[in-house]
């Protein structure tokens, strides 16, 4: 299983009255860190779309322990935990500079082809996806 | 259990480029879902928030069946599943005009007061939560 | 000049760590309270993007007075200033319950087709901006 | 006047139905780039409301010229135009990598305490702000 980390910086309008990050753009984040996931594979989710592969979000699930604050200096480790050639599957773990576990999250996805049909990932793109960055 | 209904449109920034709502922002509708929760109930949580009760999420899980898009006129079905002093859980099923199911979900949460420790509802409180609106 | 009016209560999502509405919502309700103008007229833009009239943001401008804060009922009041076959301007005077003045601002729109070049609205979609609600 | 270059990544969550960069999100991008020149120069504006100095938005002027589209790679320059000690005034240009100007935008700040009444930032904060990075 394929592992990245993907560093951000927390942004003032990612935070809500509470004084904290509003728990929506967790999922934000998630997607953020798949698509550097995929980066960092030397792959581009913008390159997979311009040739027809469109991955859904199907499922979510997040856990929150511990609040973000405005400029705290996050990790997402993304972890591709299913790579089916219809399903993946990714899991994340969100830390602040001390280490902090803050949110822990898993997001479930279909790929469907420009008409919105189920269609199956290549082949290479799987290996690819599951091979280690250099 | 108490359900109330909330309906909305959807708004153009909501949507993002695959054309459909983006799937983030079911989070916002829950939340705004129970804030009319409470609203209906007579209550107002900005009420609460000034009362020193500060409603965390600890927990989501979101099912995604089917997508929304800009200017569906939308209707989310709120339940407050679980009514404890220190812990509420409420789900939830959005629907289109049609009457098609496109998302399930359930958040669980968690009662701070503003040192952000966990403190209990007081029983009236819970009482009126559980009370069907006249 | 056709004038509309748009409510909407403040969500918790929209407002920031300062506890008030973030200033870029502010763009977001304009935007819906375009939506809105057009529904009044019996018209809808996603209608008017169906038929490949698609309108573009060029220019913005806010002039923010006061804050609005979670749950507050606002009101936009929207004015189609401007309507030419290519272009058309709006403005914008948010105020709240007790008729604040809020937020003061203006959008310029070009008209673009399916290709992203300029289009021309026909005379007739222009007749209808221009005419109050019955 | 100090300038500085901050560079970011397009978010699929920052695109809309349009398949391009949503209006709005300029205006978090400018507050990003904001942070950003404060951190270069050595400050934080998370310091400086622990200090009691909130710097609020006043005016927002933006021209949109050209799209930003999904995993573009953006640079923001920001340029403090006027540095009063009561108002300030940034200016920001954003390009794509190819340099092309996609946008142009103003914003005006006053400076307000906890108390949310106008105060004057400290002599010494403005000439911090006014000195380019080493």
């Amino acid at each position: 299983m394929v592992t990245t980390t993907t560093d951000l910086i927390v942004r003032y309008a990612e935070t809500d009255a509470q004084g904290v990050v509003h728990h929506a753009n967790y999922l934000v984040w998630f997607e953020e860190a798949r698509s550097d996931f995929l980066r960092q594979l030397g792959l581009a989710y913008s390159d997979m779309e311009r040739n027809g592969f469109f991955v859904v979000v199907s499922e979510v699930g997040v856990t929150y322990r511990s609040p973000a604050f405005y400029e705290d200096r996050i990790s997402v480790e993304t972890t591709l935990a299913k790579a089916r050639r219809r399903l993946l599957e990714f899991t994340y773990r969100i830390r602040n500079r001390e280490g902090r576990l803050l949110v822990e999250g898993r997001t479930r996805h279909i790929v469907v082809g420009p008409d919105k049909r189920p269609v199956s990932l290549p082949k290479s793109l799987l290996e690819q996806l599951t091979t280690p960055p250099a």
